[in-house]
């Protein structure tokens, strides 16, 4: 796999919630790389609510991740402290 | 996508736990993108108990998220000690 | 939405346990807000073991939010390390 | 509902366990109160392998907690350190 | 229940790994004591993607806690900085 | 077993998220031995979404963990500041 992913680092929250769903879509990528079948599974998985609120909890798991690395987006505010 | 989110932090714990309904919301959005899809989707899940439960669950992950940005809105306390 | 939560502190683990619950709950009200839905739904997943391991864990996660918020209320025991 | 949690702090790993379980029990007891339920329910989800596991699991995330509250069982260790 | 777990202590992340694996069936057998019906469930699971996903999932839980019981494996490196 | 897992720390975020996915594999390869059974089950759940989905939050939990002992791959960061 050609490189993606260099640091978790983001400039913002919303950059790191961006990046929350890229890993999470990486997750599915190397589990199942024919981007044919992918596209195929989308279009049924993206009309059922509760497939939906899965992709969200694994964005949710990985958000959490992003965020620690971050330091929630903060420092500035503590160094202030 | 236009800007949402720019931090994590909020004035007060119920803040956060709507902040964490949000960010709960966007995992759809940006996974299902069309209102009307996720309008006509609303309408069958609200009305399933398993599936309000997971969605309550993505939310409480969220929140665990938002709640360590914010040090548990209880830094004045630490302060104090 | 009134306001329901201004704290994640409790005097004990059993009053933080039980906060977490009401997160849980909260959950799915902001999802449903109709009381009439939730009672009709309720009648059905009390009674479906796989309903009520799901919200069980929803509570679990939410516990864990709420016991770091307490420090796990060993508070005075660091201290007097 | 009477006391039940009064200290998530145990003497062993082993106990730290026991009391995950006994959390993760009360979850489903604060949503179904009733015991003739509770064991009506139990004879059905003990012998399908995906409710064991989800059990499993909502004990791994009330364990992680426990855990966390007693520092892992090392303090000792990290004292000689 | 007999004396199974003393220390979440290991030597190295592979043992920690293995822990993880004791620590989910563990949970597993304090909800289905019958090492009788365990084996006959285990016999369908085993071959049920999901059933295997959702037996990781635990795995992974469980792991999390035993790392960081640990420090991750990473204590000298620690203290050489 | 063969020894498989002597380290969690990894050179970049993406070998580390690569050994998330191993970690997540090792969950399956201990609870199903068989690697004929397995790629028999591959088959099948890589063709279905929800599937892909839980491999892909399994992947998740275990990069949280994987990227906590490399402490997010910012130690230089945090040494120059």
């Amino acid at each position: 796999m050609d490189t993606w992913l260099t640091s978790l680092e983001t400039p913002t929250p919303q950059a790191g919630y961006e990046l929350a769903i890229l890993l999470s879509r990486m997750g599915v990528k190397y589990t199942q790389p024919s981007a044919e079948v992918r596209t195929k599974l989308r279009a049924t998985y993206a009309e059922n609510a509760d497939s939906l609120t899965a992709a969200s909890q694994v964005i949710a798991i990985n958000f959490q991740t992003v965020a620690a690395a971050n330091q929630y987006w903060i420092r500035n505010a503590k160094a202030q402290e």
